[in-house]
């Protein structure tokens, strides 16, 4: 919203089906598909993919039912910029189970940079964390600090926040990393991604311009609940208007 | 398994839909009808709704499918165990959110015990805490010291802990109180569950003995994932065969 104003957007969250992270690739192609057709009929010029798990194991379920459409995942815009901004090529990533489990981060960033040493863990806690609204609570550094103290990590030089939720504990991985001699990146995939999808949509003419009136955006869930009302509108900063659809 | 030793388990686990605690009573119902469908096609003799979000909103939903055949939730045998084990009825009540916006444990503690105090809290993070095995790290009495700090909890004599995963982190919750001048009471679903519908098959002349034989159990779940198989073997304490059915 804030880097393409004049798109209208037509959001669906499977909240019916949340979290993603610890559920089967075979169970998450099914729900992505039905979303996938849903967002088709509405005759969307574009889709994002704008979950790490979705994106790491259910993209190419998208690509079989989009033909040309532009689509754009968040892996490979995140991978590109953290290879970027990694000098010595050491890169951690932290997600879901079901994110780190498929390997995908390793492999993507592996094929653009085959020397890179790339560590991997999951941190399932920082998802239920993050809706808790605990970000200024003692509890919340207190989980990264026991994630991130894995030996593995202390000689990375970027770090992927693959997980839609981790960029508002953004502050608590740069005061992780203020105490240690060297410089990390912390790379989440938000800028990469839109960056990405601006790209496409100009080099397709398709980009809409700021008219007079602000776009109408439509917000469509699976299950509407008090929970992810409230956690909504944290990340939004703003209250918004929610649809029920079962898809 | 311990209780009633002679009797043969056909579990159904959740897995696609997990975690309930933060649906909607009416998409939970669905589920739960599903399930319940299952159960009745492979003639069970009785069913135990083992969730408590489940048994919070969507017991109804059963009852309406299962005519005379016996089943238990654990709303009811837990809040008479409370209420009986509470000298000055003053109960706290913790769960998820969906079990605690349900009202349904102020609501059934009230109708035995009119004068009670009920507090209720919702602590989401309790499970996942469980769920990545953080048992015996800092963080785990951290989070129930910040959730029972809530002033309202100061003068409980008994709490009940309304959700199937919190017995595992019922020391946390004892040294807790440890620290009180007054004896605070823990009461959680499982004894109180199994009592009654111990109760329940001996009065219905149901119960099986043991035989030479032990019990073959089965166990299903709608999604067979690591993460499943990793936190059942916590919780049963061995390596348990899954099989994966969708409904």
């Amino acid at each position: 919203m804030r880097a393409l104003p004049g798109e209208r957007l037509l959001y669906f969250g499977d909240t019916a089906h949340l979290p993603y992270g610890d559920k089967s690739p075979d169970v998450l192609k099914g729900y992505v598909q039905n979303i996938t057709r849903f967002l088709l009929s509405r005759q969307v010029k574009a889709i994002v993919i704008a979950c790490n798990t979705a994106s790491a194991v259910a993209a190419d379920a998208v690509f079989e039912l989009t033909g040309s459409l532009p689509v754009v995942e968040v892996i490979n815009p995140t991978v590109e910029a953290a290879v970027k901004h990694s000098p010595r090529q050491r890169i951690g990533v932290i997600g879901t189970l079901t994110t780190i489990q498929s390997r995908v981060y390793r492999n993507r960033i592996l094929q653009l940079s085959p020397d890179a040493q790339v560590v991997e863990k999951a941190t399932p806690l920082l998802v239920p964390i993050v809706e808790e609204g605990w970000l200024d609570h003692p509890l919340c550094p207190m989980a990264i600090d026991a994630y991130l103290a894995d030996e593995r990590f202390q000689d990375i030089d970027a770090l992927i926040l693959g997980c839609t939720h981790y960029p508002l504990l953004r502050r608590h991985f740069e005061d992780y990393f203020r105490h240690k001699s060297e410089t990390v990146s912390i790379i989440d995939s938000s800028a990469p991604t839109v960056a990405r999808l601006a790209q496409i949509l100009e080099s397709a003419d398709l980009l809409a311009q700021m008219s007079g009136t602000p776009p109408k955006h439509e917000f469509y869930v699976s299950d509407d609940n008090a929970n992810f009302r409230h956690t909504a509108t944290r990340f939004l900063g703003m209250p918004l208007s929610l649809q029920k659809l079962e898809l």
